[in-house]
């Protein structure tokens, strides 16, 4: 790989300095946002606001122009009107600027007008040594530097995103903010965000190629539309893939979605058939549906792989065994029969009315759910466990009853909280890493707001999905990832990027 | 229809008095919470503890034997051990007891010597004249008569479920739990509720009939391993149909689930090719994942029927708009182009930028949201609207940034929540209304304990989808129920259940 890219964007996710170009004191525009969203994450270097109609921004100094700013500029964020970028963009080339951000929109997207307007800003950008990313994108994210430039929906609704080790390259801004908020909300880690938007000048394979190396970033997701380098992203993630996941949502599958593609980035979205080739070829997970691409990342930088596709699982209830057992089957999942030492220790815990089979129903008694999980992962005949069962805690629930109810019950309900919120989560950890084999929670409903447990659950990286399909089909794709890559690489790298791994 | 089962399963679920046999003061057994959750939910007629070991149980007198019971007994909840089951269905029939209830597990599921129980239980109420659910099962819910026999989920996760017009037969218990705990939660109102079990007496058909007839219930949902009576399930469904719609979720479907399924309630699953023929001539809404049911459910007793599938979408931003078109097109929906007036109304009202079709991307100028929905609503072109936007408050988000930052966004912060939980939820059903078109509400992601806004929609009978996947998966559900619909049946009683019909 060109080492060359990354020595450029350098200046783009660890700037010194950052001038944030149509900053603005108008809650209403986003260039109050932006410059309010690098203020509150704490940026640590030189902020520049410039704006000709002020004096100050939120109490700063502020410049009519890039050119004022009394010391070096590595970062420009630019949020003005289209028509204006170009001269300002030359005004960053004048200042000797190294990298940029265009957040305005109103170029490719927009018709044969905003195309010209594109080219002129890419040919002042390229003439004077500048790399940008955008326009019509939703900015840049670096926990890591306190970095963040990105607009209002940022601003509201993700406040702080932790820093972790998934890396998001996003052609879709929204899709993008969506992954951020779910981020926030339940305590998973970025390492670097970028829309990319219309990729005028930096492309989804240049920034694939910075966080190849980067040394935050342990998986990488990506939102597509369309590919402007086919051959090089082929290439590139092969290598990739044998390090680090990508896990890809590829978008504009069909006529119609193409037609939308289009007029959201001007993307000219290619035949879905080569993506999907192309994708499967070089070890990409290519997911379906949207929250597929965060909850595959976190389970990948959490949990071991499995090491084959045969599933022990363990359900609170009958029901949920059946509908599992179907979904597993359907998707290439193997349900395995139980070893016969398995079978007496499940006999010891278990009443008399357990399924004695796999899927094992616990008829009722999550009490023993922990403990089954134990015995499956020790099983030799299986790679990973699915747990269908309640993780939420009932003391909320205890607290609507009566008293005389109430009083009965308390002992009961400390015992579930106690054993749910504790045991729960550090006993299925210590599993984990014993027997090094994922085990995937499906819990429904997601009562979240009654339940600490699922936050523990979760602050562990441990997604905990609202229903027994979600769950599977996560299982689904890291186990026929496990597989590809053990083709590939065999054993003995085979769980480098696990948190849990030894 | 033979009317008789109507008359047979009043004392079911209209009983005047209960007799909870196996009753106990032991809060870890299920004879407690069963007890006790008829007490909790007021039950008003007579209700009997019977427990030979016991005086009196939750302050109330107990009685030895049913038989000691000094009035009639409409109906016994037995929840005592299997072997035992036989002798106490005896004393119910020299009682004079008419229905039952059988909590109990141990029978058919559990091998060739439950199976014989089972039989024996059935020719000793069959000689008796009494109807049971059951065994095997987790009981019976009518919060119209404030019945509940549920056991310890139900007393923990659920305790009141509201009344409404949705009927759940369920051969899954954990299944019927969560739904019962959707309910709960986001605040659906159920009309009946059967937990079916083994069937050794009423089978899913009974049920079936007698909801068919309820005139609380306008939709009926359940999960089906086996119908033990095919030819009068297809029969019975294709009238009930025109009336009321019937959703399923039939598990079983491949080798690995039929076996589950006998491991669970004893089911011999026939032939999945048969059930779906079966369901499809019926005009059974065929659903595959567990949430739909209830989802499904909600929207088709709150909204009206879309008159055809060309969808109006309208997203905050263009990703989403792509990743729906795509799935639009892939389950058969259409997105129309939008007339040259809808055109003219949108330019009026959204920033140049927009993307001047359908899908409306309002690049990110949420607040045009609802009129955008009226608007599309209004189109001649469109059936339905599928809405992808936040409608999530940021009122507490707010509160998280510094002070200085906070004063400057109050103002913008009231706004956006004043427009949100009021404008949203009462602008959008009076346009449904107006229209008599249905609205698909996706709000990534649910950040549910931040948003009183989600739960305005949901008290109205709105569901916020979590995804654009799932809201299009629902749509794409309903709106071939209803081409199905208005084939058979004409356009006048075309929208008969829905809350906001004329």
């Amino acid at each position: 790989m060109k080492k060359s890219i990354i020595k450029q964007l350098e200046p783009l996710f660890y700037p010194k300095s950052v001038a944030v170009i149509g900053a603005s004191n108008n809650p209403a525009k986003w260039g109050f946002s932006i410059f309010n969203d690098l203020l509150v994450k704490g940026f640590k270097g030189d902020l520049y606001p410039v704006n000709k109609n002020e004096e100050k921004i939120s109490g700063i100094t502020c410049y009519k122009s890039v050119k004022d700013v009394p010391k070096p500029v590595d970062l420009a964020v630019i949020v003005v009107p289209a028509k204006i970028v170009p001269p300002i963009m030359k005004e960053c080339v004048e200042k000797g600027v190294k990298t940029a951000v265009i957040i305005s929109a109103g170029f490719r997207e927009a018709g044969r007008e905003g195309q010209k307007l594109e080219e002129e800003v890419v040919r002042i950008a390229r003439q004077g040594g500048i790399r940008f990313v955008g326009p019509n994108c939703f900015g840049i994210i670096n926990p890591f530097s306190n970095l963040s430039t990105t607009g209002l929906m940022s601003l509201y609704i993700t406040p702080y995103v932790p820093k972790g080790s998934i890396a998001v390259i996003t052609q879709s801004g929204n899709l993008g903010t969506f992954m951020l908020k779910l981020a926030f909300e339940r305590g998973f880690g970025i390492s670097k965000f970028v829309s990319s938007g219309n990729e005028a000048d930096l492309h989804f394979e240049d920034h694939l190629e910075y966080m190849a190396e980067d040394p935050d970033t342990k998986v990488i997701v990506g939102y597509v539309e369309e590919l402007r380098e086919g051959r090089r992203f082929f290439e590139m993630a092969k290598e990739i893939t044998e390090k680090k996941p990508i896990v890809i949502l590829k978008a504009g599958r069909t006529k119609t979605g193409h037609k939308a593609a289009k007029a959201h980035t001007g993307a000219l979205a290619g035949s879905d058939g080569v993506y999907d080739a192309c994708f499967k070829q070089a070890g990409v997970i290519r997911v379906e549906e949207i929250q597929d691409l965060f909850d595959v990342a976190v389970t990948l930088v959490s949990q071991p792989l499995p090491r084959g596709n045969r599933v022990g699982i363990v359900t609170g209830g009958g029901g949920f065994g059946v509908v599992a057992a179907d979904m597993c089957e359907e998707l290439g999942l193997e349900i395995p029969p139980l070893t016969q030492e398995t079978l007496q220790r499940l006999n010891q815990r278990l009443p008399p009315r357990w399924s004695h089979s796999n899927p094992v129903d616990l008829v009722g008694t999550m009490e023993y759910s922990y403990v089954c999980i134990g015995t499956l992962l020790k099983d030799e005949n299986v790679d990973s466990v699915l747990a269908i069962s309640s993780v939420g805690s009932p003391s909320k629930i205890f607290d609507q009853y009566p008293p005389a109810i109430r009083n009965q019950l308390a002992e009961f309900a400390e015992m579930m909280v106690e054993w749910e919120s504790t045991r729960g989560v550090t006993g299925l950890i210590e599993r984990i890493r014993k027997y090094q084999k994922p085990v995937i929670l499906a819990a429904p409903p997601t009562s979240r707001e009654e339940s600490e447990a699922i936050r523990e659950f979760e602050k562990n990286g441990i997604v905990v999905h609202p229903t027994p399909e979600r769950a599977i089909s996560l299982l689904t794709y890291i186990t026929k990832y496990a597989e590809d890559r053990k083709k590939k690489s065999g054993a003995q790298n085979h769980n480098s990027f696990s948190r849990y791994s030894p």
